[in-house]
């Protein structure tokens, strides 16, 4: 008789033999509107269960990839800096065991512990980043470390031209001024991200890709803190997904699923294929 | 300390200074399936809060706009004329100050006593109708003060051919018919309307512009109280927004949000966003 | 003083009179997701209240049809023999009678009992499939009658070729194999029906139409067990439910709908839609 | 093969052999808070299929009993008093045909339509009240025909001394004082019932017994538009029911179900449990 | 780095130590009402983390326990017999390897798979039930395995006099009947409950506890499929659990949480109280 | 025409001549289960209307009352000093002025802030404590200030014997014997708060009282993160407020609701009631 491990489905790899390692961070404590993403990572290794294995778009399978899910860390809430300190962590040892850390958001604000890790080992890091948000501002309601700015806390650590962003719609106006000034951005669609994979692809510079999932249009994914109507479809993030992952992408992150604000379960499930797709299309 | 004062977003102006006026008539005693249009626009100030001030598509910002935002008119649940009488003359005080009222609903019968304030002053006055029903029936369960029947009062008022109708895909029979001979209609999208923007420019003919936010699918809006599958995607709405307001919008209203209708908040951050884009996009 | 009668709206034709007869098979115990289905068929019923009898896309009205409701089977749970008995036996009776028989489910594994039926008379039976999971294992857990491998159990009667499958996006690896050889599989989308329905009509071979609603996409239709993104839209179903009626259908079925999924009450509106547009669309 | 026949369980006489006669009143037009108490009696007819016709409280059972259920009403939205009357006319026909009117709200304001046609026949009628809120206000913003007057009314037609109000427990100051001049009102619990019942059935004089269903504590039924906590419990309301059914009571109504305010399905089961035990403890 | 293991909480000891097992039995397809009691025991166990291990009743902490989970069976829908072989045979490992089996449901039939495994080894079992049903009937709409007849079909297994049935509130009159000549049964509450337990403890015969927790009024427990007013309070169960469990109890379910019916979690919070409680007091 | 001023209902009076100040914090940032209580004090106000400004119980009105409601506090998240700095700013102001601070939680942390504040003034105070939880934690997961801890904290200020807690029910058996050692505990009930309300009343030594209404029974109040069985019933919670605040109530809080996790708006109306109730009993 066997303890009763709940793995995201597919993702049975030993930690030793595994390539890829999710860990999820349940961390929401600087939502400004609606919380409940701490609640995602769980919601997705639970549900995915209704999920196959097998992708009928890239003819692939997660049995035949070597996927180990550490679970969700136990989280500080009320304190970000403590919250970032274990992500990091985390991340770090999963890097320098030369995986590939895929991490399950929690707030957008848990991808900073994640790319201070990888940043270590990859000074020449690219961010990707796929959201409705800008993520831009220097702070919010005081505070340097929220959701809200957490695209700007990277930008303090990799400088100019280094972050892409697409599908953005909304933000203040100053977060447009500074995008313009500091970030390569691609506002309400994915136009541009070909050319970009390809420059990305030719140089093999390593990439952090980060999605927020509600770069998705609230009618496919109202599972989220802070919808944004206009956004894309899945199809075009699944095209989006499976352009960008043909460059050097060395670490990952699938954050802003709040599952208990879709009560019928389609976040949840779009979240699990989203992951699934992600995890089939990376070249690791 | 000040008392809790609740504007929509950014609509802090005072009633001197205000170019637009924004006011709320929480009333849906005439629905027929399900009510709830009551607290749709409590609602939209209420989570505005979620939205930004600064709108990418156009970039404006409605910090750089003076609207004033009246709250909601305290009307009487079970007798529509009362009603229709306080909606009334509320429209008629902004019109006469020399303001634009901008009326959030509520069920549609309310355009009814805004239509009635705004034809005393412009008597050419042309009605342009977003939405997914005909709103053409005499009468419904004997009622001709219905919701089901509000196009048809107005055409009651202001005859053949002022009436311009666009999205329509549901009615009966007898509804279609009437339009046939009666009403401008384009079912099912907004095909035509760069046309008949047009020629409104041309003529500077005044015009009252109605949004019953079921026009928008269902997938991008399911918190309304008749969802009519087969509808129009939140960017076709902005963009025949932002066409229809090149002419000469003199009052206009936003209707039909029932935000307990869809937990998930989706409906009512899409209503705010429609809104935030309507004021921006207006040339008052 | 009458009795409450509960229709389908506008399905008020006696049985003798009726061509068309509905059916409800209230079951959903092979449903290893989330079950529900079994309300699919009463709330369609009861919500179609809030429908118009009249479809400005086909420019008919479900008052010119003749189609008596013969309301909802009652079926043992918990044994799939058994309630798949009755549904063939109910099924037999329509059929025999020179009727067309419109089954509404419950679970896809209903489709079975009247495939079993209509099979009797009409040997040559042709299958044609909206789906999105390919229901094509060969057991579940197990079991052979589940709504996993309903799509088998019907190969296992007619054989190879006689199944066409569209909008197919789930399923194991082994189901798409099995499909590869044995069924004319479209997956993803409608790519192919105006072919296929072009070869069935001239040959006015009979054709059993099952539609599982899950083929939409969770954005249009979110209350069924198992959403799967990157479906269909309403319009793309309603334009495939237009041509595929061109054919010689002899029956059919409209099944998955998990009304208590969604509480927004958006997923049953649109059943009642595809039922509404498919009855008037069928050459009875 | 049978039309589909949906009673109340156990409700199946004919019209003819029933001595009591359910109908439904499906109007909320000036509920002033939160609607959908027109929802009601369709899903109490709907859901009683979860409950037992069989009660071992009484050891009772509805198939020993002459019910016919008449369905609902097709009632006027916004005209209350269109939808007076066409209540006072159906309960006409009801008592003049010799059997006992059992009224399903809907809203409480339902219930004047019922008093006035059981009131011609039982001119010294008294009315048995048991809710939550006084519902004597002389108007409500405005209207005299609301749900919060509806006592009033009933004054208006039996004057002082013959209402006899239990569990109340809200109400403005000026209701309270009116009741202490007017009304035999018992607030909080049912105190009293058992000697008002005593003193009722001496007499023999006939009475009028309408439940609001937020009598009872909104732990127990949370589906009601105006939840009141402090009520009284299931069984309480069933010894109450047990008791005042040994008075002469001529007709009936059981309101304010709102069913989609409770997701759970208590609320609904609960009100179809206390019409059973109504059902089996009246004398007819 | 470990896998991700979910246990019930404090539930941490390994399969050779512990003198309690739990396992999970996620079947509900015999539910004729309201399905989802299938998510019970994965919901008892994801949600016991907002549970602490202590109990200020008993002043006991689970951690004082060697209690070992063995998480969910994966049991065939659709077939009742093969999912009651696969509990039949998980509980007579447990039963056989010295331990005691607690098996958490899913629908009531489950318990019969565990009787029987139970009754090999202590065929003088007697059975102790709390629930609101008496779940006595002979078959349901033909199926005789449902879980409207589980205390019918243990009676068939050991007869008269042996099963005693608390807080039964509702059921056909025949069940009622037949519980007068075979089962001991105590309507409405948990009276006689004291009695009983000191006659078992006495004889020191082995008993099998099956608590439905639908005996807990809905007010305290909405989540359930059949929900019966009239229950008891959580005190009081918490109470009858402490007194029964002085007696001889070899084996025990707790059953008929659906936690998808109960959105504010209150039922699943309180279900993980229940079984805390009740391992606590267990003499094991 | 006015500005939109929301206030909870009756409080009306200005700033200078209000006795009592209601203000908001809208923190839940520490929340380790579910968060939401974030949205209470908005809830509380906005649904206030649904609340007569009128208590039978005490027969005393909100009208003749001087409350100023000063709306919510604009607190920074993920930052748990700060909003803590912001509350005590808040209270200090609202006590300096002479006037009797009432805090609307938000999570039980922000009494921390409050009782700061009053501290200072009133160095002699005592803390009543309602809730089912102990909050004795000295951290919680790595953090001192979080809702877990704050009696803790509070303790850390006032030392033994002044912090009197009621209908305590849940903690960790460390928190038990702290409580045994370090603060007057009364588990489970209000059982002791007569005898301790006659000896605040003596001394007439100034009283902080803090509700967490979870204390209350989760089938009174399931809207909250961490929702208790075996609590406290409405009526027994307005004994228990209208037996304490005969002591010299200077500041009070009333915090936890989280209105997201209830959808039949009960545990906010409930609260409400709560608040109206205090407000009414407090002798000011």
């Amino acid at each position: 008789m066997q303890r009763n491990v709940e793995n995201f489905i597919g993702c049975e790899s030993s930690y030793e033999d595994a390539k890829i390692v999710l860990f999820g961070a349940p961390f929401d404590s600087t939502t400004s509107f609606r919380p409940g993403a701490r609640f995602g990572p769980a919601a997705m290794r639970h549900e995915s269960f209704g999920l196959e294995t097998y992708s009928p778009y890239q003819d692939k399978d997660l049995e035949d990839l070597a996927v180990f899910d550490s679970g969700d860390l136990e989280l500080c809430f009320g304190s970000s800096e403590m919250a970032l300190a274990d992500i990091e962590a985390r991340a770090r040892e999963i890097v320098s065991d030369g995986k590939f850390p895929l991490l399950l958001g929690g707030e957008h604000l848990v991808t900073l512990g994640a790319v201070r890790a990888v940043l270590e080992k990859y000074p020449e890091l690219h961010i990707v980043h796929f959201d409705a948000h800008a993520d831009l501002r220097d702070d919010y309601l005081g505070a340097q470390l929220s959701h809200a700015c957490v695209l700007r806390r990277c930008h303090d650590l990799i400088g100019d031209g280094r972050i892409h962003q697409f599908c953005i719609r909304s933000g203040e106006r100053a977060e447009f001024r500074f995008a313009a000034q500091h970030t390569d951005m691609h506002p309400f669609s994915f136009d541009g991200l070909a050319e970009l994979t390809e420059q990305l692809t030719c140089t093999q510079v390593p990439v952090y890709l980060t999605i927020d999932l509600d770069c998705l249009d609230p009618s496919a994914f109202p599972g989220t803190g802070t919808p944004e109507a206009g956004g894309v479809s899945f199809l075009q993030l699944l095209d989006a997904i499976r352009t960008i992952t043909q460059a050097n992408i060395v670490a990952a992150d699938v954050n802003e699923l709040a599952p208990m604000l879709d009560t019928s379960g389609v976040s949840t499930a779009t979240a699990c294929k989203v992951l699934r797709e992600l995890l089939l299309a990376l070249h690791v």
